[in-house]
């Protein structure tokens, strides 16, 4: 029934996600995230002795992937630090030296391990760092793009902006409209084969990152593009306003979770209202697109209970006048979110 | 009577300031405001043959700079493209072996020219790009800082926010208040010794860059803090942004050219009106400053004549009911917009 995400650049595809030794769910986001949105794309999983984190792929060997076609392996788990430890090393060279690439989001450039570097240059392969941005983007124009556009926004940062334009893009997809998911994040390139790390480019060249990543297309199509931070968290904001200025999106949907009072990881800031949101993101929006309108609110109800979250999404959208869905439940309140969108 | 400007980092002072064979003077610019602004660590200027511009300082050779005291040489001008032209280079080796370090603002990095990393080698001495952050920027924070700020804000790029930023310091010195000069783009870190090149800044540090810009200080003392860009400049509002929320000032001042009424080299985009950028800034600053305020209004009067730029002065600050100077003209317009900043 799903759409596959489009492939808009060239990580070589499908991979094998590595899962390192990892017993803690939440450090595999990006593993299982890859494994629900692009399970066409993953050929398996592979993991260390110990790990107990599975994404339910059939677990291979490095060996077995290449010969099921895999192209990279993915490292599809991130520690405290973003650093890659050294009881990993090992795997990663067979892999190498089974005839994969290596892909990973982490902070740390894996070329700067001497083991892969060797192993790398070796066996002819790429290790990809896709937290590094492409050379030579341009500074931001401000002109106005052909095709349609819309943004994902949030009350803050890690509460839905990618879920979101991932399950836009697909009921998109599925309404028949022609759309591409454009990525912002480490885990949201890796699930469309490319896209623009916006929090790791330069703040000069920002808005012209977002420009680069979604391009001229035909009056009919959309670009979902993902969004990052926002523009009231004190740490990112600068990440937010250059790529809403850049995405210059026709529609944006404000993600929140309603069990948040406060800023993630700052406790002295309290978390805007949805209001506040969309009243300054049509203000600064409007600078490169006066028409920028809000489309809804998606929430994230995952601690409530069903009857809990379809009273409160009805709530909200009676509150606030717009569609409220919650797009891990979708039914009703999701499909008025999607035609709200589209309109 | 000027009071010097701080030395607040490393950049070895004095200088001898190197005109290449500019005959524009708006591609001296850094080279007039260093002759301007810090002439006590300016010994001399240098420039090739057919070069027409001067900043008035003694014309002299770089050994006879070395003897004067000067540590450094610095590029006083840019060309299109920002790039060293092969015509410098004898010169500026020379310069090498006479034992002056090398800093330059261009984007190209000096190290990157066999030549100047080769003599640099042979010589012991540093080749420094000012427009290369500090490494280890943290994340942004958010948290209040002792101290009072003062931000130049914009409503647009290059109408005098730095010039704005180094007068009221001055104003700030001459009055016995404890005052540093916080510098966030080439000419002012060359001209404070130091500072941080924000528009060089991987977005995601932006805010926190700002915060190590302007540390804790006792409670009555003054950072002034040098603008860049505007939060409604479409290329450049991630950079305004990350400096506002990071820089968290207690007074802003608007920087406003009379006679620009489109974005520089945007030709769609209106400038925005002044009190747009104040109720903005007021709106996104009071995020990490909630008792932020502006003080006032620094207008560029140049092509004006002085009974034009008076009566200008005047009829703005009856409009908006705040101090309007142009503190290149000084006098009591700008007196009253310190007293105000002060307040």
């Amino acid at each position: 029934m799903n759409a596959p995400i489009p492939r808009v650049s060239v990580l070589p595809q499908p991979y094998l996600l590595f899962l390192g030794d990892t017993t803690e769910a939440s450090f595999a986001k990006t593993a299982l995230g890859l494994a629900h949105w692009a399970p066409d794309q993953c050929v398996g999983e592979m993991a260390l002795p110990g790990a107990t984190v599975s994404t339910g792929l059939p677990r291979i060997t490095a060996v077995e992937a290449g010969e099921a076609g895999a192209k990279s392996l993915v490292i599809g788990v991130a520690n405290q630090g973003g650093v890659i430890p050294a009881s990993w090393i090992d795997a990663l060279v067979a892999a190498l030296d089974a005839g994969l690439h290596i892909i990973s989001g982490l902070h740390v450039r894996l070329a700067s391990i001497p083991a892969l570097a060797e192993a790398a240059k070796r066996n002819n392969r790429q290790l990809i760092d896709v937290r590094t941005p492409p050379a030579s983007i341009p500074v931001g124009t401000g002109r106005k793009r052909s095709g349609k556009r819309l943004l994902t926004v949030g009350t803050d940062c890690a509460l839905g902006k990618k879920y979101t334009a991932l399950a836009l893009y697909r009921a998109f997809q599925a309404r028949g409209v022609d759309a591409d998911f454009r990525a912002t994040g480490q885990t949201g390139i890796m699930i469309a084969g490319g896209g623009m790390p916006m929090d790791a480019v330069v703040s000069d060249f920002e808005a012209g990152a977002a420009e680069v990543l979604s391009p001229d297309a035909h009056a009919q199509h959309w670009d979902v593009v993902e969004g990052q931070g926002s523009i009231f968290n004190p740490s990112y904001a600068a990440v937010s306003l250059g790529l809403l200025h850049g995405s210059q999106p026709d529609v944006f949907v404000v993600c929140h979770d309603p069990t948040r009072s406060t800023i993630l990881g700052l406790e002295g800031f309290d978390l805007p209202t949805i209001e506040e949101v969309i009243d300054m993101t049509v203000r600064l929006g409007s600078r490169t697109n006066p028409a920028i309108r809000c489309g809804g609110v998606s929430l994230n109800t995952s601690s409530m209970s069903e009857g809990e979250a379809a009273q409160l999404l009805a709530d909200e959208s009676a509150r606030l006048g717009l569609p409220v869905a919650d797009p891990v439940r979708g039914g009703a309140p999701f499909d008025a979110l999607v035609e709200a969108c589209l309109a």
